[in-house]
């Protein structure tokens, strides 16, 4: 078991990762002070219940917790507030109290729905996440809780640091290939945006870390985690440095929106977008391989990197003023500066973003 | 116009009460550093805008300022996550960012429902609280914000403390007589729980206190905030300290529940639970006067201090099994040593306690 510590003063916590961790689940709970005399919740969804549910409850039955489980139903349509209240309905009846922990058993979806289910409910509990997506190596670190919105993703939430994260490999063997890829798309973003090796290793492991090879994927788990934690250490709640890790979530977060979340996975909708911020860092006179490069990392762990035919330019570049503000013609990008490392520039022509957008359906 | 400073490290805040300052508000702001980049957004409820709305809108824009609003119904009802849903619905429509601001105008319910919107919005934004209540001299103090469950008061929430509270004693005239009495409650409570000398200054000071006199309102809001201010100084996220604050709120808060939210308000339900105490400590063996002197210093403010007889003592000792934990036939309470000192008893026999709710009914 690899033990990774993210550095945020009292609100410091370890991500354990290791292949078949989950069976000391019990134990590190208690390691961590989980009380005897509360129940605790896990909430999970409909998809990842079948295989880890049971295991999960019967570790902490097995040291002596009470525990209660939600299961919501899979995908993004959860993280709403309707599913909130309802999980805060199982919380209450089930007599959660100050001292009670909230279990997040799952991939993004859930630890977002539980983390802000964490943050308020009585005004904040414990908080532990359990993630079983490739993904969620980015969203278990950081703290970053949230439901959507109608009108926008995210837009409702909270800050809120896990006590633990058990990272534990061999859930992932269940996990769906597109998710694996999509996950992937994540770990390559953090080799873009800090450490030139790791997108390199990452490049040369893509077969490994596709076939779920547990020693490739523990490593790049591990570094990718440890590449988030570093950015979220120095800049806890999103001032400035953490904008980096948006690299490719601008144009991405518009594809999603465009494609009516759920036909492009989010790893695959920034794939693209990260495909775009190459080549729009090579428009304003970045190195020249920069997107030949980034496509060729992205493609090495099967994700896209051009935009369907169908999808219309107008309608991504409506979306994207929707996300960010256009201030007089101009946007805020996160630009490569070459690969392991980008900068934030803040006077992006609009005309760029659009001629890059149109040549991303362009390639092929 | 007096300050007042909450002191809570990086979060500390100050609290300007006066009479009129609210022609002063669109210059705090700007002292505060609010963007004129982002909208704001104004929350009160519906018996508090005609009275004071135009006046908040006029004095920011005045400054500068770009200002939406969002009028809830008054009352208790608003503490929903619908209604909550709605601001949040008003808060993205106008385009408000991570550097805008929440403003609370009204009483404790728009200060906590807003409050929440604050904490959550994009996961958090800056907060202002302009009370308009007595109550409200309470619940602007500590950070504590909350949406109510249909199954629990304030299950649902955080703490978002505010960045400057704007107290304008003149906004009081308007208050019905009932919810004047009803807020002096907290005030006496503060008294009781730690400086005997306030305690017996609101009891000489009552009437003026009725009657809305500046001179005195001021001192005892500001003497009020203070004592809060000093707790939750010392406990910031209710670890133990600041447990003493719920001085008669066990009781009252059973019997809110019973009477249906809306027979008695809050205040009233505290100063019953508060005589309650009283008559709780002297069986416990504390000093047989104190029953006495707390319910002169709640007459003295036109409080209740004893139950009607239609309300059931089986239904409050239920209610009061939901809100606190009976561990083996004992209950936690917050118990007067003397006017101006408590003590948190953790073994207090619930046989005690339904014997003082009996007795709240008979006295008369
Ligand atoms: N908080 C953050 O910092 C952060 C960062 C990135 C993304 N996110 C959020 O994460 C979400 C996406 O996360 P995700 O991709 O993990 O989505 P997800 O949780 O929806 O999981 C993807 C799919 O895989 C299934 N699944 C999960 N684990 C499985 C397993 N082990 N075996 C079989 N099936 C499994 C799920 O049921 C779901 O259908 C988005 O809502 C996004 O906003 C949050
Ligand atoms: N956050 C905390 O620490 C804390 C502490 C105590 C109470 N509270 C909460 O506060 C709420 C009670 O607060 P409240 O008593 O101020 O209730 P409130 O906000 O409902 O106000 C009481 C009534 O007076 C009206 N009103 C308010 N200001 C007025 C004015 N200036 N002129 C005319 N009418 C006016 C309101 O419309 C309402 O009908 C409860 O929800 C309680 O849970 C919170
Ligand atoms: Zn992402
Ligand atoms: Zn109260």
């Amino acid at each position: 078991m690899r033990t990774l510590h993210v550095e945020l003063g009292e609100r410091s916590y370890p991500i354990y990762i290791g292949a078949g961790i989950l069976n000391t689940l019990g134990e590190l709970s208690a390691k961590h002070g989980l009380t005897r005399k509360s129940p605790h919740l896990i909430v999970t969804d409909d998809q990842v219940a079948p295989h880890y549910l049971a295991q999960v409850e019967e570790q902490l039955k097995s040291e002596g917790y009470t525990v209660i489980s939600h299961i919501v139903p899979s995908g993004e349509s959860s993280k709403s507030l309707q599913v909130y209240e309802e999980v805060m309905t199982t919380a209450i009846n089930g007599k959660l109290d100050r001292s009670s922990a909230v279990f997040a058993l799952g991939g993004g979806v859930v630890g977002d729905l539980a983390g802000f289910v964490a943050a308020t409910y009585m005004r904040g509990v414990t908080f532990v996440q359990i993630p079983t997506t490739i993904l969620a190596h980015d969203s278990s670190v950081g703290g970053k809780v949230a439901v959507n919105h109608p009108l926008a993703k995210n837009m409702i939430g909270a800050f809120h640091q896990p006590v633990m994260v058990v990272y534990d490999v061999n859930t992932l063997m269940s996990l769906p290939p597109r998710e694996v890829s999509s996950g992937l798309a994540e770990m390559v973003k953090h080799g873009l945006i800090l450490d030139r090796d790791f997108a390199y290793w990452c490049r040369e492991n893509g077969s490994k870390l596709l076939s779920l090879e547990p020693e490739a994927l523990i490593y790049g788990l591990e570094r990718g985690c440890a590449i988030k934690a570093d950015v979220v250490s120095q800049d806890e709640r999103e001032g400035g440095l953490r904008a980096i890790l948006n690299l490719g979530h601008t144009i991405g977060h518009a594809i999603e929106a465009v494609g009516g979340y759920g036909r492009f996975l989010h790893g695959e909708a920034i794939a693209i977008g990260m495909a775009g911020s190459a080549r729009l860092a090579e428009k304003l006179g970045r190195p020249a391989d920069l997107h030949n490069e980034t496509v060729s990392m992205l493609k090495a762990v099967n994700l896209p990197v051009t935009l369907p035919d169908d999808v219309s330019v107008d309608r991504i570049m409506d979306a994207m003023q929707h996300d960010k503000k256009f201030a007089e013609g101009q946007m805020v990008f996160i630009v490569p500066e070459s690969i392991g490392s980008v900068s934030i520039v803040k006077d992006v022509p609009v005309e760029a973003v659009r001629s890059v957008v149109e040549q991303l359906k362009g390639e092929g």
